[in-house]
């Protein structure tokens, strides 16, 4: 399960490579571009540690401490007496003995691999702070609960650490949010530099009620100033379409063989 | 270049389908699932605005309208005269005559398809918030910078739309994330009821310079009380390991044919 | 395992998307696209079912309801005693402890995502029938299986409805291809608007036996009217290349650096 | 873009591997293993044919032959005169230059690599037949829309060959339907061996009518005998909740930190 | 796990489907191309074995043979005597009884799906060749670590037969890099065809010292002639930086919304 | 195109991260562990100079220097005038202005992300310096193709440097294996410690002709002492099965409604 934090979606992996990629494409204030390094390079060392916290617990486990205990047990029974008793019995990553020869892999705890897709970097600040505040608040969430599904003092202590510095970074994030709008490059709505007034202003803040019920009313969301300082919210019980168009899709070229709208008898195609 | 906004990353598809299942997973209180449920709900209906424009374009574009014109230019010339040569005047993605035959896709710009780990819900309601204000302003950043990029009003006004309503989704995640924590059941440090005591209390607050230059110590998250009002920003511009761990891994079961420490005659190996 | 029939290949994610795109990219006659989007419709419906269930049967599983009887089993002495074991014991993917917090997942039975390659909407709506008739009879068999693996009430009254519904829809995709036929907009073999005059005709009704053994002689398609009506089926027992091509490559440009087929030696390259 | 048909979600190798499966896994009657082997064997012939034809047409293109012309262009004058506008100029895939110097790739026409999840073999024979027959229609159909996208006749007389094998296999596909319900094996609805009174019956054969306006029925899913002959259709116009399950969730361990539904005021919490 | 070595990175889909798009890319000497396809042709057959061994292996196990003893376990007790315990307790991939019905899949031992992504083909012998060789040295190293993961005659003597042919494979790729540069058409650095006079020559054959430490400086590849036999190895136990750029980024196109180096502030922004 | 040695299967990201992984799962000796980090280091920094000059040449290209010129040209003409036809003449990826807003993306050519599968760290030092080597070797042959695709002359000295460095670490890597060979941890085959008296000794050293005609018996190859020194190549120029087994199957667990091999009337069924 420690595969989660080092290569899940929201794992230390998923930190350091947005901020690097951040970094090495920041053309805002130089002070920001020099955080974000700061960030990048210190989550290389979170995946090191993973990477070597996993690595060691694999050095005894299942294969050699744990034969005796399982090779009596009702399991072991069933199975035959081999070595694949010991990764089930486990609930061990069958790659982890296949594959790496017990050393971690740059995979989350179903050994789904990790992909780029999870490094967001857009060119815009405020976008890609609300998206590093968003991953430190996945991130310890997942930490804390594997918290609470280990006895093994040296792992706590770990995840006691990278607690931490989530904390840390939560903050350091949401401090970095409060700067853009105190200095102005970036305001919400992101990107605040597009001129509001070439949207459509009718419905910039209006809260639809699209589904049954409406205690959607009772929040924050439904009255008062909007965050943006820009307008009030609006709460609409029952929504109406402001445009009467159905959609409705004209025939396109007949070379692509689409079905057309009024069939054409077969006698006619050749 | 549609295709962006509808199934890219930071799509309206990877907006309805994480309010759709955080919804359906949630726990909280009854006012929260109602009001994602009505954003989740509502942009099923965006979903279906871009199928229908992009749908639409691709009705006479570009095999029938352009013919003429391509058929030639220079780049005809140098083709040859085929459909082919349309299709890559137009910028047109292949797939979009040879698969959908001029329909919609869920796929994004360079066609690589939607999938579902840009959906989040992670069961805590200010993680999965903050998640859903970073995929407003990634969206209406993108449906802006998009803006630009045509000329034609018809897909103009339904952008304008769009990037209103992303103003409106923007505030009223903001306006949420202000009711969790106005109403306790959330606060920074994400996830707020797992016990501060338990982290490594010494790394909470610290921030570690930790590449070149320290033009990081002149923001808001360098000094002062943090965001969350637990603690006082410190600074340090040379960090120390705070363990003398290296990392050193030892042996594994030689059943695993790993590369051991110490080398093994082959002539002993057997 | 509730994952599969909601996340999975064929799961209903896999039905109700092909059905929402496909009926908003129709372009045929309007009962056609009214009938799509009823069953798409009903399946947003059928996700919302499974994706309950799941987070219903995690809230006391594994972790609380079961945690007296683990940790006297043997499984338990072995592991240590802390939830880690209970998760194991249960089979339960660790994602739905540490992502999810115990909400369903949109990803499979082996957390697997969805992806959007599972939506197929080609324009052509034969083509499009009988992929629909295929996703149901493999969502019918994988719920059917399903069936057998609980001793649940409450579970297998869900499965029960759902295997009716793809009783239902099964019987309604097949009833469309009979009415595309019937009507004339599509027949055998798709695209059927394509002229039979273009295609090879040598080899359109040619059965080939390219495997050992000839059991292949003894099915329908070896003999007699094809199902399209238009040809006979032949049985070739030794079929032989029509053309003795035997697909030799010609060299491309030097500076793309592929290994030539005569060999030039190194003194000569530079 | 002849790289569809070949790496394609719907091409040649998602044609070959997944009879390959169906025939190794096969546990049904030895005629239609044969007849599955059949297929696949002769697929891995097609994959090689389009491979083959990939590969000479880029043995002249674009990097030698269209040389001269492009120079010469209005884009060349805008590029600046390198290999890189040839490569634009003829809407080459970059990877065949780059990746692959000049060969055929496992990919599809946007360069996305296929995956085996285009391969479907599920254990049962009617499941699979419908898989197969939606496959070759696919696959026709994109072959076909290929056909009027290209001049050269080497090229279309390929496609007319694969067009003219595809008619083949979607006959072949559907005799193999009608044998095994003339033998018993399956018939609708898959499984036909899970019984009929296990499922819901009170929705087995209704339509229910989900979305606007009722076009919906005036189709043969309607009204009338089933196609499984076991039922008859019923329209619902207005089809109601059979339950009134709203799906709320209770709590679940706190130790997973999802937000409560009741909150918990953070004083309280450590 | 039998489905590592089917559908894993390094199983016989991954090296057959590499051979089969070498062999019919090849442009070199056609002793290479016949002898890739020798071997990209028995690999099918590989495919076939293991395919076969899983879909036998899954028919009494574990829903059968194994019945009684787990309704009779510990385990059994917990999960409460359906068949989802017997494929827990077997370890079983669940997607073999829901999705393939007890047969094999091209999927990987945690079930992920093979993808054309480790088909590697480059129109380079030299680098293809030791593409090969890495194939068949990860391929046997799983091999032997599942020969002693299993206690069964069967499975072991066909793992013994694959772990010869691996040895063979190495040995032939071997033989094949020395004949090509024995005859010239490659040799290190690949591609060697590149005239090594427009490499940066300062840099070719320094070893660079990047980590604390120098235990780096004791190897073969620290001093002493280079493999190619063009070069003497250099260590530089502190290399510098062979430029002073810093990797500033200058403004882009505002259209594009990202954050400039100089804030911009908002009411001079409409 | 140069986010393909950026972020492609063999670009810097796909050296770097598997020699993080090989360094910090290293279990050998330790002068192989430093030397695996020396160059997973640096190879940080190769992905750092590529991001930045991928966000430089995005600076001013294609939205604004090209502007006047493209504005002029045929193409404008076909598309009417806005930045959508300056993106496609100049074959500028979308997602560069849309996604990253000019900046670097860690994704290929053809915008496919990069994914960990592309990181090979197995715990045996021959295998994995097998795949390094082939890594730098794939990665060199890209370089130099790019090298010729482009006339700028600050892209062409950056490549040159790299091109430099591949020749360093294929150097470097064939070095380090010919070290384990002398020091014995690792020979041929990999694993050199599997007891090859267990592996199936029949077929260890014969080569066997799969494919039509026989050219394959002119290599090396075929003929003489197998580069492990432990056997001699044999040519079989007509292999026959060791084997006469054929693959069949027994019945399953008929709850799996696979079809099973003797058809079972549907009156039986229920």
């Amino acid at each position: 399960m420690l595969q989660e934090p080092l290569g899940g979606q929201w794992g230390e992996m998923s930190v350091m490579m947005p901020h690097l990629f951040q970094g090495w494409n920041c053309r805002g204030p130089q002070k920001y571009k020099d955080m974000i390094m700061d960030i990048g390079t210190e989550e290389i060392a979170h995946v090191e540690m993973l990477a070597t916290m996993i690595a060691r617990l694999l050095e005894n486990s299942p294969v050699e401490a744990q034969e005796d205990a399982a090779r009596n047990s009702v399991v072991g029974a069933v199975l035959g007496g081999s070595w694949v008793e010991d990764v089930i019995v486990a609930g061990m990553n069958p790659q982890h003995a296949l594959v790496s020869g017990s050393g971690a892999m740059p995979a989350d705890s179903v050994g789904y691999p990790w992909n780029a897709k999870y490094t967001i970097a857009s060119g815009n600040l405020l976008a890609d702070f609300r998206f590093n505040v968003t991953a430190e608040g996945q991130g310890r969430l997942q930490v804390s609960r594997l918290f609470n599904l280990t006895n093994d003092p040296g792992v706590k202590r770990m995840l006691a650490f990278m607690i931490a510095r989530d904390t840390m970074h939560q903050n350091q994030c949401l401090a970095a949010i409060e700067e853009t709008a105190a200095n102005g490059p970036e305001e919400t709505p992101v990107p605040s530099n597009f001129p509001q007034s070439l949207e459509d202003g009718r419905v910039s803040y209006q809260f639809w009620n699209c589904s049954e019920d409406t205690e959607s009313s009772e929040g924050r969301w439904s009255a008062g100033t909007t965050p943006d300082g820009e307008g009030t919210f609006e709460y609409l019980a029952s929504p109406q379409p402001i445009s009467s168009d159905e959609g409705q899709l004209n025939a396109v070229d007949p070379r692509l063989y689409g079905t057309p709208t009024h069939p054409v008898p077969k006698t006619a195609k050749e």
